[in-house]
Parts: structure tokens; C-alpha cells; sequence
């Protein structure tokens, strides 16, 4: 399969989710070695999941089938530029590259406009959520009993 | 309860999710109207799921509970400051009120360094994932066809 059959399966994806209102109209695919591993689109709606973008719906899948929390050397197909979160989980995950079809302007003139936490998360607007730092000592309790674990799993 | 009980209770779940090897130290529990409505740890490691942070399996298990994608009102205490992920996450989730203990910089001390994440996001750093733009007409097609969806429920 060719780079563009890729991204027209995350295509079918989306368009199937936007057909049963599952979500907004986002589908992706991973690819490994040329094979197609997982498909997913946007589910914040149908599963009341604010997380349940594309992108981790099928991350998710892809990690479960790989029974890694690591998606090294996978390719991700997404109808769109990822928001933040996605972006991000796209790290966590290690995924090697990343092929999108419409962009953050495109999303936001539909209305999902990304921009804004990417704008919080730069301090570049205020940010409405209000965070809260309470430093207690049985917190670096906690982190130090995890550094000092023998059999700890860096992710 | 008091704020610091909610923490002790975020906390309590950061040492299971340690103690059965999870995944990272960190806890995290989702309060409304005084309420605990979800708790949860971090267990990438258990789920080989990179995505599922203690905020985004909380955020889950609360958004269900409430059969709403979105968690108005809702306080959210978490053993550590969020990565990128969880932050975006958080506003998806139209969280108010955010409690952390830990700091980003104590994370990063036992080895969980979620601010390379941020600084490729503020460009910073050069990103180890390549984004390909690859532009479709039948993706502008699929936006179009989401906007002028009557029943298009937004998120």
C-alpha cells in the first residue's frame, strides 16, 4: 500500500465517524513495516471521553496489538494536524513519523480550534484553568520509593 | 473532605499503581461538589498503553461516570504537575481547578522528563518525529461534510 492509501483508510475512518456522530470528523491509522496495525477515529461523543481523539483511540489499539507501550518504527495517517494532547502522545509513544491531511487553520475553521491550548501551554493567553502547586513531603516520599525500585519500568 | 485528603487519596493511588508495577508514580482523583467521582494511577506499564497517564485514566473514568465529555466544575488532584498530554487533556475536559504536588522539575529528577515535550511544542528543540504535510482535496470534502452536519454535536 501507498502513502495515499494510508491516509484515504483514515479518511473512511473518519467519514465512518462522522456518519454514526461519534465524534468530530477525525480518523488515523498506524502502519508498521507496511501493514496497517490499527485504525481508529475520533470518539468523544459516542464514549463521553474527552481523550477519545483519533490519534489515541489508535495509539491505544496499536499499543495493545503490539503489547507495547512503545510504537517505534510505526508510521501514524491522520486527517489532521494533532491538537497538544495528541502531539504529545504521539511522543510518549515514540512514533517514528507522522503524515496529516488538513491543517490546525483548516480544523479551527470548523470549529475545533487547537490553537488555544497551544497558546496556553506557550503563555502566549491566560490560561482558564487554574493550577494549584501544594508541595507536600509525602510526595517526594513517593517519587523517591519509585527511583529506588529495582524492578522499575521506564517508559 | 479537605483538600490535602484529596491529595493524601491521589497519592494512596500512586503507591498501588508502584507497588503492582503499573507504571510511574503518580495518582491522580477527580472531585465534584465535594465529591470524589474517580480516582486512578498511572498504568502504561500495565496496559502497555502510553497514553494512559493518571490523569487521562481518571479523566476517563470521570467523564463516563458523569456521561459527559466534559467535567465542568471538576477538580482534579495529581501527585505531579501534567505532561503536555495530560495538560491539553485537562482543558478538553473543561476541568476548573487543577491541585499538583510534585513539580515538572521533580519529575525530571527520577527520569520523567515531560519538558522536552513542551520545549518542541514552543519549537525549542528540534522535533525527533517528522511531520509530513500531505494535503487532499477529499479531506477539505470530509470537513465540510462535518460543518454542515445539522446534528453535529461540538466538544
Amino acid at each position: 500500500m501507498m502513502q495515499q492509501e494510508f491516509m484515504k483508510r483514515a479518511l473512511e475512518e473518519a467519514h465512518r465517524g462522522v456518519d454514526a456522530g461519534d465524534g468530530g470528523p477525525f480518523g488515523a491509522v498506524i502502519v508498521k513495516e507496511g501493514k496497517i496495525i490499527a485504525a481508529g477515529h475520533n470518539e468523544v461523543v459516542k464514549n463521553n471521553d474527552p481523550t477519545a481523539h483519533a490519534e489515541i483511540v489508535t495509539i491505544r489499539k496499536a499499543s495493545r496489538k503490539l503489547a507495547h507501550f512503545h510504537l517505534t518504527g510505526c508510521h501514524l495517517y491522520i486527517t489532521a494536524e494533532p491538537c497538544p494532547m495528541c502531539f504529545a502522545a504521539i511522543h510518549w509513544a515514540h512514533i517514528e513519523k507522522v503524515f496529516y491531511c488538513n491543517t490546525k487553520t483548516q480544523s479551527a475553521e470548523i470549529g475545533f480550534d487547537d490553537q488555544i491550548i497551544t497558546e496556553i501551554i506557550e503563555h502566549k493567553r491566560p490560561d482558564p484553568v487554574a493550577f494549584v502547586h501544594t508541595p507536600m513531603e509525602s510526595c517526594h516520599t513517593l517519587f523517591k520509593k519509585w527511583f529506588d525500585k529495582p524492578d522499575k519500568v521506564l517508559y
